[in-house]
């Protein structure tokens, strides 16, 4: 089997959400696994000297907008755009790594809840009692829960992932390396797709 | 007929040039002018405070790439990567608009003299003398061509135009506005295909 892809993202970037269903299909069309790596990609854009998008004023009036109609572009008829936004998504991350250490089927439905509490329902990912709740609905309990998002593991892993990120010189969520060649944003599916085909 | 899109670029764009074809033909197909707007991008970027992406080390090893990738995609065969870029192209907006005073059809062809010469044989489109040869390729003399870059008209609209994209908070090239709606970039021609057939 090819190299697997790797997904680079942020929980709170709706252009990861976007392009999420998009990137399974063409990654089971043409026979690859998606490991799924989200990142702090604020600390990502200070590495590298970047200024978040979204605190340029011109850059966050268009980017709201843009957010808003891509959503109904990319046919996600239950979008709600988060009042939270940005936020930290350090914990959500870390319970990411943690479950994945055991069971990546258990972590990838958790990282699914996370995206759909924030993007359908304008839950706040950052608070620890809802990414408790959020949790429950993957079928991880709480105690597991917390455990993950405090301990240890789930913490090194982030953080080993956001200098990975780094030293692949991410610039964006979200952010898809398909055998080392980089690809930007929701937008290159259709690229990716392209790609995928040559390989 | 509906209002006019408005396309914001600048001459040393590669996603305007990439952009280019696929806009007119969706303009063509919903009975749409397309009102060019070339500007000066840098000063539009300095306005907002935004930082030149081609200024940023990890953005512009990322943008190389993807423009190469992205010509390739686009179905554009002759593309060569120009070797002078950022340049300035203000020579060549205010012979574009200097020409379009009189006659739009030249404007275009000129405009379309600048991009292949940039994108396709990486000729100088900053330099007078080169700007002369292009220009010829569209039929415009070369007492004219020198009148216009260095004339009045085209110096104060390309001054006016620049404004005018500060104002409509344009954040990069292509900028297109339909009704309003600003929409950025070579890969949102879907968006705006899609847009475009809801009007």
């Amino acid at each position: 089997m090819a190299a697997p892809i790797s997904l680079y993202f942020d929980f709170a970037s709706p252009y990861a959400y976007f392009a999420l269903d998009g990137i399974e299909r063409l990654a089971e069309m043409h026979g690859r696994d998606i490991q799924w790596r989200p990142i702090l990609l604020w600390a990502v854009f200070k590495a590298h000297g970047i200024a978040p998008p979204m605190e340029v004023p011109a850059k966050r009036e268009y980017f709201e907008a843009d957010m808003k109609r891509s959503a109904t572009f990319h046919g996600i008829g239950d979008y709600r755009h988060p009042t939270r936004l940005p936020l930290s998504t350090h914990r959500a991350a870390r319970l990411f790594y943690d479950l994945q250490g055991s069971d990546t089927a258990t972590a990838h439905a958790f990282g699914r809840e996370v995206f759909s509490a924030f993007f359908t329902r304008d839950e706040d990912i950052s608070d620890e009692e809802t990414l408790v709740e959020i949790a429950a609905r993957a079928g991880v309990s709480s105690s597991d829960a917390r455990n993950g998002m405090n301990g240890e593991t789930g913490r090194a892993q982030l953080a080993a992932m956001t200098d990975a990120a780094i030293s692949d010189k991410v610039c964006g969520s979200p952010w898809i390396i398909i055998d080392g060649e980089p690809f930007f944003g929701a937008d290159r599916l259709p690229q990716i797709g392209w790609r995928l085909a040559m390989t």
